[in-house]
Parts: structure tokens; C-alpha cells; sequence
């Protein structure tokens, strides 16, 4: 499994993702699930992926290969805002799907689903979820983040503290507690998190940053909200129902 | 969708339900989905069901039915052992699905996921889930709570904060919490909530309490923990990586 996450901020977007890949318990490596496209001055790209791991890395190799085909219509580098882009990505999904999907289908799932973050050129940040049909949706005001894989343990936070004019500093530490939350829960998803921020209008090389166990910062991080989470607990007042005082003098089970 | 949840304490077992029922945004009613099945001075027990409605109430149904029947082998009053009256409701929800599941296929999934939660006689506190095949699990002191219906979403509260030590006034309060979390992430899990608490050793009538939007206790929990959780996160050091600090000074995107 993957947990991939993109956060549109207004200052800029962010985009990670996990690096654990499984196939079962026993099969358990790392892969890198975060990849970008850049070309600058021009345009900054990022893609992370979730799914069949054959697929993913299918899709991501032909558009490194084509991104110095001069006139391939699925060249990155000439797409001339980020929905073209993301029309483009979704284009090759479908190309590797028409040609491996039938073959793979006996053994497992062939799909794969995509968020793509970045600018091209005096574009705002923006952020798109390409599904495994090809189409997509894209990142807006009111729904800022977008998600893959395994999201569901990661969502409460982020629906409790995250919006567009959250800073992106501040929207980094909730995206690892939502990465934190993840992998809490499932033993599928694992450190280390890729992550890479694209501030509004920086149009410079960005570099992919990778937050393992030992990471400073998330370390402190994850001890500092797991310690804060049960303070917070522990202050909130219980349930003082009658129905439960009764437990207080039955005898403990054996 | 459901969400239903069986906490085991040391201190005697919890279980609740959301009550909201939906084939669609456009057909949401409200059901209860938490049955009492009582026989005061030898056995308390509960039910919460998730899955499909007919085959639930179908279930719930002939185990009610039969409580009277003596010598009825899926008779609940009969069983000597919580673990004996797990494999009755596996037998019935068989039974149900084996008159019902072929009709009903081709027009959506017929199964269903319970939770058994009580005692018998001088038994300790006990907790299962039945599967949708109609075998099932316990909860022990490693895994101290067994959830069905949609889950994720109030899972990292539990493994964070909960476990069998836990006392029960206060694994009532992170119940609720998980709910909160589950129903602010995922709208077709709504209140009000059903709840029920059996204390280890009382084997008293019980009553479950439905808490809606206005339960004050509710309402100043779910309120006082999203300030607590905002305060708590503004107070962890947001990142202060260099290629964040670049946001400030580019221009906000128009």
C-alpha cells in the first residue's frame, strides 16, 4: 500500500508520499513513489504514485523518456499550464493500461491512480488527482488537499486543521502527522516520507527532501503530538454516567 | 454506512453505533443498528450490526424471536459462554444468508459484520466480532477493540490512547472521540449515537443511551477537543526547511 498526499496552500503546493511497497507481509521493501519533472525557470512538476508498482514506474519512465521528444504530445516539458500536464499523464496511464492491464489482471490489480503538483510558468501552484481511468480532478479553495492509497487513517487531521490559507511551513507539520497517523495504523505504509514544496512563483531546481526515523525534526514532532494528544485527553473531562459508576465496585475480571 | 465499536476494559465492555442508514446521498434515514438481548441476573448482552439492512434486521430479528424458544439451538438465553452465543449469531446471520444472498446479489452486497459484546453468568466481560462468513474473533488484551462498518477514520485515536487498562468512564469518552472523528470525515456515518456499557459483574437490566447533537457531555467534548487539538498544533514548531522560507518572499498566486 502507499499513502500519497498533496496540500494546496496559497503560498505555494506541497506533494509527498511514503516509500514502503508490500506484496504481503513477507515481500515488504522500499520504493521511491515521488518523482519530479522540472525544467527551470520554466515549469516545476512533481508526480507521486499509488498502485500496481509495474504500472506506476511504467508511467513515470515514459514520460522521463519523452520529456526531450521535441513535439511528443506527451512531453511534459511542452505543456503549457498544469492541466495539459495532467491530461498528459492520464494519457500515458491509459496507454500502459490498453497494453498491460488484460495480462495483469489474472494476478492482481493492474491500476494505479496519481497526483500531480507543480507550476508552469506565471501559473498559480495547482495540484491534480489523476484516477486510474485517466481522468482527473484538480485541487480548489474548498478542497485543498487531494489524496492516494491508504487515506483514510490521515484524513481527520486534516480536515480539522488544514486549509488554502494554511502557511507552508505549518502545512508540512500537518501533512507528517498525517503520514504519522498512517502509519500508526497500518503497518503497510512506513518512514521514510518523501516530500517536496513548490513556493508560488519559485520557478528554481527544487530537491526531493526524505524524512526517515531519525529525521530531527519529525522526531520531535511525532513525540511532541503523541505526548500533547494524550495531555489533551487526559483533560478532558469523562463520562460521568451513572451506568458506568457501577463498574467502580464491581469486582475487577479475573 | 456504519460505524460500530466495541471497547474491552478491565473494567467491563462497551459498544456503540451511529444510526444513520444510506443507499445514496438521497435515501438517508435514520436506524438503529445496537440491540439489547437481556435475561437480568445471568446474562447481558449486546449487538451492533453493520452491512446490508435487510439481512441485519433479518438476523437480529430470529435471534429475538428465538430468546423464547427453549431448547432452540440458536437460542441466546440457551448459551453457557459469550463464545457459544458468537457461534449462534455466525449460525443465523449462515442461515439468512443462505435463503437470501442469491436474490439478492445481483442488486448489491448482502453481508453483514456483527459485534457481540457482554457476559454470562460469572464470565468476565467479553467481546467478538462476527465475520461476514459467520466465523468470528475475540478481543483480548492486545487487541483490545474490534470496530466494523467504516473504520479507519476512528482508529488513530483508538491506537494512540486506548487500551484494556483503560478505565471505562474514560474509554466512553475516547469512544466518542472516535466517532467524532469518523463522522466529521465521512458523511454517511451520522448521529445520534447508540451506546451501552456493561461494568464486569453487573448483570442488571441495562439501557442504551442514544447521544445526539445536543448531549451536552457530547457537545462539550467534541468542542473542547477541536480548540484542544488547534491549540496543541499551534504549539508544535512548524518546519523551518530553507525551501519553505522561499514562500515568503514570492508572490502570493492572484
Amino acid at each position: 500500500m502507499t499513502y500519497g498526499l498533496g496540500l494546496l496552500c496559497n503560498e505555494g503546493v506541497l506533494l509527498a508520499a511514503d516509500t514502503r511497497s508490500s506484496a504481503g507481509v513477507d515481500h515488504v521493501k522500499s520504493v521511491t513513489k515521488l518523482f519530479l519533472f522540472q525544467n527551470p525557470g520554466q515549469s516545476v512538476m512533481a508526480i507521486a504514485t499509488a498502485g500496481n508498482l509495474a504500472t506506476t514506474q511504467a508511467v513515470v519512465g515514459r514520460l522521463n523518456q519523452r520529456l526531450g521528444e521535441v513535439g511528443n504530445p506527451t512531453n511534459l516539458f511542452d505543456a503549457a499550464s498544469l492541466d495539459i500536464a495532467a491530461t498528459m499523464v492520464g494519457q500515458v496511464l491509459r496507454e500502459v493500461m490498453d497494453e498491460h492491464a488484460s495480462y495483469v489482471q489474472p494476478y492482481g490489480d493492474p491500476t494505479a491512480s496519481l497526483l500531480l503538483a507543480g507550476m508552469i510558468g506565471t501559473e498559480s501552484p495547482r495540484l491534480f488527482l489523476i484516477y486510474p481511468a485517466g481522468n482527473f480532478i484538480e485541487a480548489t479553495r474548498d478542497t485543498p488537499y487531494l489524496q492516494i492509497g491508504e487515506l483514510k487513517f490521515g484524513k481527520p487531521i486534516l480536515d480539522r486543521t488544514f486549509d488554502c490559507g494554511t502557511p507552508m511551513n505549518e502545512a508540512m507539520k500537518i501533512a507528517l502527522l498525517s503520514f504519522d497517523a498512517t502509519i500508526q495504523s497500518n503497518l503497510s505504509v512506513g518512514l521514510p516520507i518523501d516530500m517536496v514544496a513548490f513556493p508560488a512563483g519559485d520557478l528554481s531546481q527544487h530537491e526531493i527532501r526524505r524524512i526517515g526515523e531519525e529525521d530531527p525534526y519529525f522526531k520531535g514532532l511525532r513525540d511532541a503530538y503523541a505526548t500533547g494528544l494524550g495531555d489533551l485527553l487526559a483533560g478532558l473531562p469523562n463520562a460521568d454516567w451513572p451506568e458506568l459508576s457501577r463498574a467502580a465496585v464491581a469486582a475487577p475480571p479475573g
